[in-house]
Parts: C-alpha cells; structure tokens; sequence
C-alpha cells in the first residue's frame, strides 16, 4: 500500500455538473449535463449561470458574483457548450464580464455580472427584513420521489411550505407564492457559487394562481449574493405581484441557517396559456 | 403664409435628452446632456438605459422593452457617446439585444434587454398587489427649488411622501423606502420608454437609514416593463430589505394614474461610508 495514496472525496454533483475547462484565452467549456434538466429536457436556468460563473470566476480576481444577470435565448441541449468570457471592466472594488455561452449552432444564453468581495465590503449596514415565516422542517412537503420527476428535482432536498403545494392536486392556493427549505440532495453546503441555482430551484410560483399547469420559462434572472451562506439547511421564499398577459415576476430571497438574507433574486418569467 | 406651414411642438426635455441617430450599421450616436445629471456631475443612470434603449428599439421590431438590465462601467461625461447594438435573437415574440455604450477612452455602460409586444401578450393574468399608500398630492413634498439642486432634480415633479423626507433635515426615518409622485416637469406624458429613468428618479432609499448622505452609485438596473401607462401622474415606491457593507437592493414598484403596476424595477447600489 502506498503511504502517499489520497482518495480525493468524489466531486458534489452540482460540482461536477458545472464544471469548465479552460481551453483558450478567455474561452472555457463545460458540459451541459441531462442530470440538471426540467420538464421537457431543457436544463434549468440556474445551473446554467452557475456553469457560466464559474467560467467567469476563472478569468477575475474577485470571488463573489455581487450581481448577475442572464438573458435566456435558446434551450441549450444536454452536451458540450463554449463560454466566451468578455471582461468589460477591472476596477479596485468590482470587475465586470460577459460570459457568452454558446453550442453548436448559435448563442444559448448571455450572461453578465459583477464581480466583487463581499468580505471587503466596508460600507454602512443597516438590517430591516425578517426570514421567511415557513414551518418547521418537519411539517412541509418533500418531492414524491415514486412519481416521474425531472432529473433536476432529485439534485435537491425540497420541503415546501404546505400551504403552497396545493397546484399538486390541482387546487392551486390562488397567491403566486413558493416557500421552502432547501439544501442539495449530496449533503453538499450551499456556498456563493450555488446561490444562482438556489434561485431557480423551486417550482414557478405562478403554479400556484394557474387553472392549469403549463410551461414557464425564464426569460432574464438576476441574483444579487449578499452574503456567502452558512452550513445547513436555506429557507427560500418567491412571490409576484401579478402575471399580465402571462408576463410576470419572480422575486425571491434566500436566506441561510443563521438567519441571514444571502441572495435576492429575480426573474421575469413568461406563463403560457 | 404657407398654408402647409406646420408648426412642431417642441420635444420634450426627455425626448430631446435621449435622442439618438443612426451613424453606420448598428452604431449610433446619442448626446449625453448635462440636463440630467446627479450631484456630482454624473449623468442619471436610468436617463442613460432609457437613451441606450432607444438606440436598441431602432434595430428592433418589437416596441416594448419587456426587461432591461444596465451595468455601469465607469462614469459617463456630457457630450456625445457612440452605443454599439448587437442583436442577439429574433424570435417571434421577443428580440434580445446588447447595447454598448462608450465615448472617447472606452465603454461606460452596457445594457442588455428582451423587447416584444406587451399588447400582444395573451397569456394569463393574475392580479395579487395594491397600489402603494401615498397620502394624496397636496400632503406631498415638494423639491425645494429655491436651492442649489443637480439639474435631473428639475426635470421632474416629484412629490414624496412626507414620512421618506426626515432626510432632508437630517433625521432619517430609519426605514429603506422612498415614495412619491411622479411626472415629467415639462408636462410630457409617461410611457414604456420613460419608465426605466423614472426607475432611478427618486432620491436613494439609502438616505432613509443612513447617518449622513452619501454618494449612492448604481451598479446595476433593472426595470420590467408590465403595461403602457396611461396618462397622468405615476406613484412609485421603492425599497430595501437591508444594506450589507453598503450593497442594498432598491426595489420599487411604479404604478399608473389608472391603477395598473406599469413597471417592476431593482437596483444594485452602494453606498459609501
């Protein structure tokens, strides 16, 4: 036996499903995993700016994505893609880059951020949310894993709010509300690289105020990382204030196990009829 | 006398303040006015997404800016600015674009946005918000503009809600929300291209908790458009559920003179010690 063998821990899966590779100057890929895909294959919104970050990430100097935003243009597939990273800005406190991410036949998603250190943020603190009013772990809803699912509500363990799981047994609760614990599935801990993913990772709320399920896909989410999270389980809350024409908002917060707001978020989402 | 002689009205502070001509290909050329900046010089960052959009609409077919996002690069000067737009997708509901914003010695901002076609949306509809508590007009306050005040103050009637305006006497209220009403000084109507500057026209919310005014820059915007506004005055209310090391979310809501939420929009900003 030798003395010096290491067995390196086998990477989480969120890590493994977005890792790059950088294989030019300023050009990584990375492998768009079937494991992270919705309801008719399309893989979910916040993984994939997960995996652009971390090609982002890979070109900066700074740790935390402050603010990113992507703009959604076509499905990406399961398999190969190429991120393209622009940086537009370098300055002592923020760098900004575009990550462009592309399969073979065109550009799929365009995604743009800030980059700072929230550990060197030095600026005036002032505190005036309250977490999340959700029950106890052991009174909400995990995912009925004997049904058909989509491969990426295995990645998690969910507990949703059960007064928000009604559109289940098709009785929506008619306020477009989705609350819940959150944690990955492996036991990995929640760090800022995950937080756009925990972003996109319960159901649409707008679920919960439709006669009908249907298709809701992302058109833009931006996450703004406040704080890197502690160890544990998160509690995540979305809301909107309406659909118009099916066009509406989600807006979330994400909070960690110490009862700290560590990501809003947002998306503009689009109801089908 | 020419009976054909017609005479234009004059356009309005606003229109002629984001103005925009096709130079080339995909190039424009704007003029960033000295009319609408804040203290310290710097042009309004919702005046520059809402100039920048503009150029996007022209190489578009779709009219509304259903959600655009802006980051701020470095500080734009009055004078000219070239703004670059890359069209991303044209798909048959929404058109996706870029536009790069730079004058002399390089890029000062990027704005990245969905257009499409709010009066063709025909998804479904949801109502779930209430229009924010304003006590009316004649209870609201005012700018005083007897005082030395940046030039985009004067471009507008704002009438804040007296609760938000202890600030101005150096007794903060101690809660991130800022709410008034809104309209163009120069009696021009609201519409969707306006509502990304009226997205960034109130003070700082920040002024409301913190113990001294200080500079508040931007660093990123973004404003979902949901309706036209009618005609008439806007009510807007923006708030923050917190500042961490100065970077807060300012998220407000702006609301037509018919009751309708016209627009969604969220802010990045930092404020400095």
């Amino acid at each position: 036996m030798d003395d010096h063998a290491v067995t390196l821990p086998p990477a989480s899966e969120f890590d493994a499903g977005t890792a790059v590779e950088r294989i030019a100057d300023r050009r990584w890929r990375g492998d768009v995993s079937p494991d992270w895909t919705v309801f008719g294959g399309a893989p979910n919104g916040g993984y994939l700016q997960a995996m652009a970050l971390r090609a982002v990430r890979g070109e900066l100097t700074k740790p935390h994505p402050l603010t990113s935003t992507s703009h959604f243009l076509t499905t990406c597939e399961s398999g190969p893609a190429e991120i393209d990273v622009e940086v537009l800005r370098t300055g002592r406190r923020h760098e900004t880059a575009v990550a462009t991410v592309h399969q073979a036949d065109g550009e799929r998603l365009r995604v743009t951020a800030i980059f700072g250190d929230l550990d060197a943020a030095d600026g005036p603190t002032w505190d005036g949310a309250e977490p999340p009013a959700i029950p106890p772990l052991d009174e909400c809803i995990a995912a009925p894993l004997d049904i058909d699912l989509p491969p990426v509500v295995r990645r998690f363990d969910v507990r949703l709010n059960p007064a928000h799981v009604g559109w289940l047994v098709n009785q929506p609760s008619g306020r477009a509300e989705m609350a819940g614990w959150l944690r990955f599935a492996d036991g990995r801990e929640p760090d800022v690289a995950a937080l756009p993913l925990f972003a996109d990772a319960l159901p649409p709320v707008a679920f919960n105020v439709l006669d009908r399920l249907s298709w809701v896909p992302t058109l833009e989410l931006t996450v703004h990382v406040r704080a890197r999270p502690a160890t544990g389980w998160l509690r995540c809350v979305f809301r909107s204030r309406g659909l118009v024409g099916g066009y509406h908002e989600e807006d979330g917060e994400i909070w960690d196990a110490e009862d700290r707001l560590v990501a809003v978020t947002r998306q503009l989402a689009l109801a089908r009829s």
